[in-house]
């Protein structure tokens, strides 16, 4: 049975933004990120994949189609295919999110 | 700006396991499940979409293609699809787990 541990997949790097993979198929994705104060995935977008961050701890502000909120743990946002979309950590802590992307686009 | 708060789509009723959607788009639902002691989803399959359950809150007994392990909360399984899953509530605190399916099937 193939199980994962949230925590485990937790990784924060000193020179950017980490994405570790829970699980990877070819219909989902299920990422965590880890980003340390001032980090930030830029704003970009996919044509054909939805996407969405939840907080698992700390804060981010999420853009999503030209607009920012930030967003603390236990709050997700979507961001549809097309539209663009980004986080970055604008707090003082670290910052972790849970990333669901699906389907999957060529890497 | 599509956001949600987690807890807010925790429910539970005496009668049966609930469901409620935190997103549901052409290419993924992402669901909060919540199963009082005793309930369950019962094992079945879905051809075509993959799922991941996450336990929130609590403990449930997770069972996939014949296996069944126990999972507490913040950790994850992935039931494929064509493979037979289900999840119990065995313990004696109420479960909340995620739930990502990709991509959605006709309800």
């Amino acid at each position: 049975m193939d199980t994962r541990r949230l925590r485990e997949a937790f990784r924060f790097a000193s020179d950017k933004m980490t994405k570790s993979s829970l699980f990877e198929t070819s219909r989902l994705w299920l990422d965590v990120y880890g980003l340390e104060p001032g980090q930030a995935q830029k704003i970009h977008a996919h044509d054909a994949s939805d996407k969405v961050y939840l907080v698992l701890e700390g804060r981010v502000v999420a853009h999503v189609g030209g607009e920012e909120r930030e967003l603390a743990a236990e709050e997700a946002v979507l961001a549809p295919a097309g539209v663009a979309h980004g986080v970055r950590n604008a707090g003082q802590e670290r910052a972790a999110l849970l990333v669901v992307t699906a389907p999957p686009f060529p890497k």
